[in-house]
C-alpha cells in the first residue's frame, strides 16, 4: 500500500490550494511523551539510628503531597548484595514527573521548602539522579 | 462502632467451638504489598560516543523483554544541574519488580545473561541501587 504522506494527501485533494492556511504539523520532538525521573538517595548523619530514619520517612510521606508528583516511592536498601550494588544509603526517594518544568515546580513548592527546612538536619549526604526518556 | 476483632467475632458466633480448625490468619508482614526497585546507572568506556550509547540503549530495549519486569524505563541525564545532582552517567535503567525473588529470576534469565555478554564491553562502571518499600 502506498504510504500516505502529508504531501501526497495535499496533492490528491482539493485542499492543495489551501495548504498555506493549514495549521503547521505538530513538532514530533516536542509532542513525544517523556517521563522525568528524580531519584534521591539519602545518607543519614546517624546511619544506624532507626528513629532518625523513621522521621525522614515521615517527612517524605508529607513531601509526597506536592501536586506535580505523578508517582513516588519511599524505599530502603534491599538485601541484595553484589559488588556493583551500593547499599550504604538509608532511604531511596523516587519520583516521576511529567517533565522538567513540573519537577521545577516541585523544587520550589512550599511543601518541598518546608520539608528541607524541617528534615535536612537528619541527612549527611544526598545524591540525586535526574533522568529523562520516552514514556514506554 | 465497636471494632470487630477475630476474637470478638469468634466469641459471638457458634463457630467459636471450631476455632482450632480455622486456618491461621495470614501474616500481615508477609502479605503487605511491596515493590522492589532496581535502578542501574551506566558509565560508558567512551563517554562522549553517541553510537556506543545508542547501542547500549538498544541492548536495554531487548533486556526489557524479561517477563518478571513489571515496569522499566531507559533514561539519560536530564539537564538539571544542582550541586547534589550526579549527571556524569550515560544511561539510567530503572526496573520495578514484584519482589526480590522476581528480581533474582531476572538476574539469572537467559535474556539478561545474553545482554551482559553482548553489551558489557561498552560500560566502564555500573552502580546499582536496589530498594524495597510498601506499594503506595
Amino acid at each position: 500500500m502506498k504510504k500516505i504522506t502529508r504531501r501526497s494527501f495535499l496533492a490528491n485533494t482539493s485542499l492543495a490550494a489551501a495548504a498555506v492556511t493549514l495549521p503547521a504539523l505538530p513538532d514530533m520532538e516536542k509532542t513525544k511523551k517523556t517521563i522525568f525521573i528524580h531519584h534521591v538517595y539519602f545518607w543519614l548523619k546517624n546511619p544506624g539510628n532507626e528513629a532518625d530514619r523513621a522521621k525522614l520517612m515521615e517527612g517524605l510521606e508529607g513531601l509526597s503531597a506536592v501536586p506535580t508528583i505523578k508517582m513516588c516511592h519511599i524505599g530502603t536498601p534491599a538485601d541484595t548484595n553484589r559488588g556493583v550494588i551500593d547499599r550504604s544509603y538509608a532511604i531511596s526517594w523516587l519520583c516521576f514527573f511529567k517533565n522538567k518544568e513540573e519537577e521545577e515546580i516541585y523544587q520550589k513548592h512550599p511543601i518541598h521548602l518546608k520539608f528541607v527546612e524541617n528534615y535536612a538536619h537528619l541527612w549527611e549526604k544526598v545524591i540525586v539522579y535526574d533522568s529523562e526518556g520516552p514514556k514506554r
